[in-house]
């Protein structure tokens, strides 16, 4: 038999009644790394329970506790009328084992064997940087949440909670929710000459998981995709994390240019494009591209990936139809998103895929996480069926328009010289041009420095290559906020300008 | 100049008034359709709009949206003082192609350019056979749903939206709304002895997302990963879908055998596994096991990928701490999920990463749809924060121990002979296994055609080499429910046990 010592070192012991973590489990904690460590060796009788607790000053029920949890784990054993004793089928290499890892409880990410492509990702940077993060300050980018109707979305989620549905309760279609994917179907119909039937349609959580998802259904590692040359760094971002090389395409007064794409990169299985209101640049994808990229797209047979994501916002003339309604070919990937007209920690967003993609999509939905919560995607139906969503639509177009229009005309009053603000027909931010030689990453942290936000246009680039330029989102801001901070911006910037000009002479 | 016509073909324009779709918009689409197809030639004058719209019967408001439309996208132009043409800047081509691309609109996906992982994707099927869809009844997997506390719950959700924070609306952070991960982090060193601060903790939508991440930051493809040879199938997708090559396991009675792992495939860069309690056997993984495992993945620079699904749910002995507190090398992802505590629809979950992982999982997290909707993370946080979450699993511990011996009382006096079901000391489901030649497959569906839902093990295996068995769920239904559906499911398996034998003599 082995050496069975009547000895229970207190010392090593110590639990700590301040601690949030339960007395047993520290005790608990500190004998099982004394036995794991050899400090306990196997066969070692432990002290009886009521010595423990005396010793330590604790209730006799918690020091059991803490037995039983060894017991269970086969850290000790139990003998009838004999005692506790520190468990003998512990072989002794894995004890060896353990007081080795012990010993080097530090470690470093570098070497560890993140796989190739988790190190790529792991040196992708957004949450830093993010436009959309941060307080709410003028002029960061996202929706007007001052205007938005929560007594009504709040009696939706109310009435929802007062009679749950047991059926919105469990896993639901990782496709969506049936009337939800009916609801987006009919809107885009109407709204944006999507032709697609509602079993076409995806729910996802956001345009982010979309672009996740197209990069892993459409695309191999190593496959071309097309992006605009200035555009959201995480949908890019998602495309690389697939894999996607990425070859930046020219944008100019047209838009993206096909022709240029083509001569670039003639192999590519894919172009990432916001054709409505050219993220961040802001100008719109002519008809005649539009056909070329779907002649293009069809005759390659490779993928328009159609980023939709603010043209519910347009104030002159009318929206543009979607090139989902021009494709013949069934090429056009289509996203559309609920958190630039709603709120986006809604997390909600769809994709209209071709008729015979859409099983392969849902398992793709599947995969990664099954589908979005079932009650949120009900609320939502009930605040479009009950005619809120359109009515928010229209207040927000008129009150954006409003918004706008104070920026432009406040730019116009108090930038003259370091900051050129023009108007757009659309959308929810306007590009601020800075003098030349001005760089747009030293401006905005000169406006941070005022307490006004601003992104850089170099921020969206793949290879920055254009006049300085800031990012000015509007829509969440009061007028009378926009004009306070144009005031502060306009002092900001002629600081760097005038820094800059003294760097030129 | 090109050739002039006054005509509009209204035999091709129809629009019809009990259509969803607005007329406007069917003007639009007609036209456009004309205009493409070449049916309208560049240059051709369109008719008045007063004229169009009395052939049609429609308001002239209708045509004239439609042609400011048709306007806005280049399809036609206006001349002052002449009236609207079909644009002649169009190119030829561009309608050629058009025409050309009319003519295919059927396509069918087989070879139309999935990538080879989305044609790999497209091929698995989880939805037809979820376990956790179809109707609520026995005994279909997942948690009580008429035991929560709807009320309690709804009177939080209610209370956010009353006064919506405005911080809670937008963005938030990837890796989980904060108190959320302080929440986590307390509750899992308390409950299950997991070693690790807040920073740890990333939220997600479900267990499902979880792995789908771990497979793209820890593998590239072609790398092994051991799978305990039954497991959940859609777990096993995501890691084959991330391109691991995945070696099923065997599993004795001591758990996922390691020995034998390690002899298969000694290469292996991860381990899936259920070492609480084995899904969907029910063993736990040994001490001795678990030590081999951390043991193994600390020498080889491998992950231990832990997914302790259901670990609240323990009725006899206590539960085995996570094998995450036993880790010293940093090679542990532990998962844990809301499904099964809470309810599935509201997708929460969470990972806990050792800690130089933490940045490289958010962006990850950030990259496949940025964050979970954060009202029900700050939701989830009050509910825990106010201790109802700790009373639900304490009610729910009683009354899951209380149907799980429904289940076997009710089978050890009905079933003897056709499906021999066992108690276990955790979990929510318990094996029933057939007589030998009994094929689980037929068996379930002999119970579906009686109104019992009981998925076959074998839906679960990598290689289905052991008795054919039912996974039967009970945690979902009331005792009563129980002992109804067990009468049934003896009537549907007699037939079926009766089945096989004559087909052995």
């Amino acid at each position: 038999m082995a050496k069975t010592v009547n000895v229970l070192p207190f010392a090593a012991l110590s639990v700590d009644g301040g601690s949030p973590v339960p007395l047993y489990r520290q005790l608990y904690e500190s004998l099982r790394e004394a036995i794991l460590s050899g400090r306990l060796a196997p066969g070692t009788r432990l002290a009886s329970t009521r010595e423990v607790a005396a010793e330590l000053g604790v209730s006799r029920n918690t020091v059991t506790n803490a037995f039983e949890q060894l017991l269970a784990e086969g850290y000790v054993e139990s003998r009838t009328g004999s005692g506790t004793y520190v468990s003998k089928s512990l072989p002794d290499e894995l004890l060896d084992a353990r007081a080795r890892l012990t010993r080097r409880v530090r470690f470093e990410r570098k070497g560890r064997g993140l796989s190739a492509r988790g190190e790529a990702l792991a040196k992708m940077q957004f949450k830093a940087d993010c436009p959309a993060l941060g307080p709410a300050r003028p002029f960061r980018l996202g929706p007007a949440m001052d205007a938005f109707p929560f007594q009504t979305w709040q009696r939706i989620v109310t009435r929802h909670w007062q009679r749950p549905q047991r059926s919105l309760m469990g896993y639901g279609d990782p496709a969506g929710y049936p009337p939800l994917r009916e609801a987006v179907a009919s809107y885009l119909g109407a709204a944006r000459a999507v032709r697609c039937t509602p079993e076409q349609v995806i729910i996802v959580a956001g345009t982010q998981q979309a672009i996740d998802l197209v990069g892993r259904v459409l695309l191999d590692p190593g496959d071309v995709a097309w992006v605009e040359e200035y555009s959201y760094p995480a949908a890019r971002g998602a495309l690389a994390a697939a894999g996607a090389r990425l070859v930046p395409v020219p944008v100019d007064e047209e838009g993206l240019n096909v022709c240029q794409a083509a001569a670039r990169a003639p192999g590519a299985r894919l172009v990432y494009v916001s054709p409505s209101h050219q993220y961040p640049l802001g100008v719109t994808l002519s008809l005649a591209r539009r056909l070329a990229l779907l002649e293009w797209a069809a005759r390659a047979g490779a993928w328009v990936l159609e980023d939709d994501y603010d043209s519910e916002f347009r104030y002159a003339g009318r929206p543009l139809a979607a090139m989902q309604g021009l494709d013949t070919g069934g090429r056009v990937i289509y996203l559309g998103t609920f958190s630039k007209v709603l709120f986006p920690s809604l997390r909600l967003g769809y994709m209209v895929v071709p008729p015979d993609m859409a099983d392969a999509f849902t398992t793709a939905r599947a995969l990664v996480g099954w589908c979005s919560p079932l009650v949120d995607q009900a609320v939502l139906t009930e605040f479009i069926a009950e005619g809120h969503f359109a009515r928010h639509i229209r207040r927000m177009r008129a009150l954006y328009a409003g918004r706008q229009a104070a920026l432009v005309e406040a730019a116009g009053r108090e930038l003259r010289g370091v900051l050129e603000v023009g108007p757009d027909e659309a959308g929810m931010h306007l590009l601020g041009w800075l003098p030349e030689g001005v760089d747009d990453r030293e401006a905005a942290r000169a406006a941070a420095q005022y307490g006004v936000q601003a992104q850089p246009l170099s921020y969206f680039a793949v290879e920055h290559n254009r006049r300085g330029a800031l990012v000015l989102g509007y829509a969440a801001h009061e007028e009378r906020e926009i004009r306070e901070a144009v005031g502060r911006m306009a002092a900001a910037l002629r600081g760097v300008t005038a820094r800059a000009r003294r760097k030129v002479c």
